[in-house]
């Protein structure tokens, strides 16, 4: 049996019950270092923290493993419990969804323990989740490779009201281009993108594409380590944001659409400047 | 303080190791019964394994008491610890933004303890949550009262290819229009849509508006008690699964936009009758 099992966002702690209950019954743990392991505060040293709750070792299954040997840790699972642990929820902003179909090919069963992703944590800045529309991704713009397919996404949830999470880029363990060319295997340093990052990226973008999807003065609210103890959220507008310090990653964006009364007073809590002064 | 604590979607279980510890030292726990407390499987029976599980008893907030009495309830916050336990996320698919802004006005301090939702735990069919577009509720039917709101949503996702999620009305004890003639408080039996019911309205609405927003041919995936033990998740047509006895509540239902191979591949595993065969 394949366990795959949502740890939430904030700590060690936000395991579910029945989370932690199969992990213990398990044989084999394995966590997920591959996307954004390191916004869970796991240094080693938070490894040995969930160790030590879990009461056993973790393996650490890097890119490299689950692109390369993964089916390895499926054949274990036919042979006993297994535990994959991913940060966030099992089909959250990253999914896993291949993972559960090379199982199921393989004849391995599959159980899926769900828990708190960054799609339904971000309610907490009190805009409603029925009105979000499409979520973009933006990438990390490089010197020659600039895609900007979020914008046009941008622009159809603007047009209807509707408000739009940006997911921002990160880069773990991405083999360095003097590696490749050696054929050594050695990393960047892992690169999350910033809420000032995405913002003049969104801004350079609007600037060349000129049909006003948003402006600078676009209302919208930053968040920081989202169901962490230290979470920071903030509401603005993108020229306000820019120059807010929020701190360690991850850090993700919401550009804010047509608001109701209510989600007004929940963001008014988050606002810079709040109208009530 | 008020903490507001997400319990997840199936049962007991799948509260966090921080939700727990946030109840056991509080010295009042409410719990909704407000939405969709009924598919937590909690008959009065199963409210007593919450009470055995936390080692305190639990106060029923139930639709009157959080419309009527929640001051009281915040002015206890503000002396010591109060949870208000939610089914699935504080702000999943129902959201309690409301009582958040009020309990900020009377200087209440609030933390959140996130979980999973419907909004994320979809994600187990395999089509990706970036590729959803705007959220739909589908409200019952009545002879006089037919809102179609939810029709031109459905449209602008499907011609963007995004998949549209439809949340199914529940109702929970709504005043009975013989008690209401009355004066008395008698309550209606709770109601939860069927998917067979939603597909049922739909198909009647895309016969009325005429747009081809959808057919009964369009693939759509039914879901059933999302997140417990005893799930329920078929993909098929519309045709199809309005024959498909999905059993007791909570149901939803996804209409699916334009797909990936990988996301196909996962829908497969769900089809009433699969591709390979």
């Amino acid at each position: 049996m394949l366990y795959i099992i949502g740890l939430g966002l904030g700590d060690d702690k936000d395991i579910t019950l029945k989370g932690l209950e199969a992990v213990k019954k398990c044989e084999r743990v394995y966590i997920e270092a591959y996307t954004s392991l390191l916004s869970f505060g796991l240094s080693s040293n938070g490894l040995s923290t969930l160790e030590d709750l879990y009461g056993k070792p973790l393996i650490v299954a890097d890119r490299e493993m689950v692109e390369e040997s993964v089916d390895d840790m499926l054949y274990e699972a036919r042979e006993f419990g297994v535990a994959f642990l991913v940060v966030g929820d099992p089909f959250g902003a990253t999914t896993h969804t291949d993972l559960v179909v090379r199982a199921k090919k393989l004849g391995v069963e599959v159980k899926v323990i769900h828990n708190a992703s960054v799609v339904n944590a971000i309610g907490v800045c009190g805009l409603q989740l029925y009105r979000y529309g499409e979520i973009v991704s933006i990438p990390f713009f490089t010197e020659t490779w600039r895609p900007d397919s979020f914008y046009e996404k941008i622009c159809t949830n603007r047009l209807h009201g509707l408000h739009t999470l940006c997911l921002l880029d990160i880069r773990v363990k991405e083999p360095s281009i003097e590696s490749l060319c050696r054929g050594k295997k050695c990393y960047e340093p892992p690169k999350f993108m910033t809420i000032q990052n995405a913002i003049e990226q969104l801004l350079e973008v609007e600037q060349m594409r000129g049909e006003s999807a948003y402006s600078e003065e676009a209302t919208c609210v930053g968040f920081a380590r989202l169901g962490s103890e230290d979470q920071v959220v903030v509401a603005g507008s993108m020229r306000e944001l820019v120059n807010v310090e929020f701190g360690s990653p991850l850090h993700c964006l919401v550009i804010v659409g047509k608001t109701h009364p209510v989600e007004e007073e929940m963001l008014d809590f988050y606002t810079i400047r709040p109208k009530s002064l």
